[in-house]
């Protein structure tokens, strides 16, 4: 792996600082504020900023790096598929359970549920990730998708993946921005808490920032491997099967003519490629 | 250019959507809120919204993207430079007004200033601007910088490109919560400004989205020009030089066996290929 040791300070920065992400939502809610518990009271609602940046971003934002770990590489791909879809599902989980605790706290205290652009984001934002992850599945886990589907998909899949882990991070932003100036008085007179939760809001950014750039650097990428049944059709579904996107490596016509011949062969072969590239 | 249709619906949508982002920035603040001045008071603090929307938004992304028009793909590289610089300039002016008039009204009514999440997010995303600003100008429109520099700088300017303006979507959504919650009495029983405030949010999300749709897309990148003067030391500064990264369409080790060798030359013309290639 090309820039191995940047790699590896990278990860490790991006796995400390959503720690700290966690760790930060743990004590705003258990120190500043009421604590935990599950009575329709603000204890519930304190579920909500814990969840959400567990599940919905450090536990999100390593499922994206999932397939640039390099000592994955040996993994087969339907065990990394599995992986990275297994994440995703254990996110969704925490972040139904964390929008059940909102929608209780708010029921139970007759508050308005819906009318913050907090919430229209964050709702909006739910519901693509379950539609993506169900795609997802459908599409790349399971063996019955053709290779030409995956092809197609898969741009659509990182992009929106991607497009969907920074609207969660802005969506986190304006969640501890609305618990601030609901719940903190005197805000703007700098009190301890309302310092300790724009820290944990610049700690998401951080994180966001860091999967970013691991996510997008070509050398990072998991490598190609040989497959054998390239060109059975659905050959490799179990195995190999994942288009290319992340990278935007695609032979196009920007492309050095140094290259043209190749590229010309490589364009005959993208569907079948693409079906079985790695890249995130 | 492939895929010539696609392109030009989505840059239709964009520029429709940024433009009504911008209205409806406009609307919010003349018909909902005070109108505008310039005397210390809300009529001055309302610059902020409308300049933010305008300069750091719609404008920003536009020069984001300015390289991909197809059209301009006959223009000189130097020519399409100096756009994406100036635009950005315009921006960087009116980012500058817009954080003027917000600090004139906090000083003028004393309110604390710097003391919330949006602004410790915005105003450091504001100097990362300027500062990105400032380097682009030296490294990429300047004549002076080797083309090993500029090869080493534009992944970070790309990525940094992005990051900040995902990060100043991220900002005005925090920017528009604050604003509903402070202004407007009554925000969660669904005030006719607060669902109209809530779509400017939704508008300014969904104009970063088609940005980043269009400037990912890589049969959308502008053409690499024959550069006849390739292996000059600083060859080409003038007319084509700017690297490449948006595509991440270096040739890396998962790039498939079958150009190994053409992979092997482009390799050694990475430098210089990087330094001729348009990408954004």
């Amino acid at each position: 792996m090309d820039g191995y040791r940047g790699f590896l300070g990278l990860l490790v920065s991006a796995l400390l600082v959503g720690f700290l992400a966690v760790v930060f939502s743990l004590v705003w809610v258990l120190h500043y504020r009421e604590g935990l518990g599950w009575d329709g009271t603000a204890l519930e609602f304190n579920w909500h900023p814990v969840f959400m940046v567990t599940g919905f971003v450090f536990i999100q934002g390593i499922a994206i790096i999932v397939y640039r770990l390099p000592w994955t590489w040996k993994c087969s791909k339907l065990l990394m598929k599995s992986i990275h879809a297994g994440l995703h599902t254990v996110a969704a989980i925490l972040v139904i359970i964390s929008l059940v605790s909102v929608f209780d706290y708010h029921n139970a205290g007759n508050i308005p549920n819906m009318y913050s652009l907090h919430s229209w984001v964050g709702l909006t934002v739910v519901i693509l990730y379950i539609l993506q992850l169900l795609l997802g599945v459908l599409v790349f886990l399971l063996p019955w998708a053709p290779l030409s589907l995956r092809a197609l998909v898969m741009p659509m899949h990182v992009y929106s993946g991607l497009l969907i882990f920074g609207t969660v991070i802005a969506t986190v932003l304006m969640g501890v921005t609305e618990k601030l100036i609901f719940g903190v008085s005197g805000y703007s007179s700098f009190p301890p808490e309302g310092v300790f939760a724009n820290t944990l809001g610049l700690l998401n950014v951080v994180f966001g920032a860091l999967i970013f750039w691991i996510v997008t650097r070509p050398q990072w990428q998991r490598p190609k491997e040989p497959n054998p049944i390239l060109f059975q059709p659905n050959g490799g579904a179990r195995e190999g099967a994942e288009g290319s996107a992340i990278n935007f490596s695609h032979v196009d016509q920007s492309d050095s003519k140094l290259n043209n011949e190749v590229a010309a062969k490589k364009r005959n072969f993208s569907v079948d490629e693409a079906g079985q590239r790695s890249t995130m």
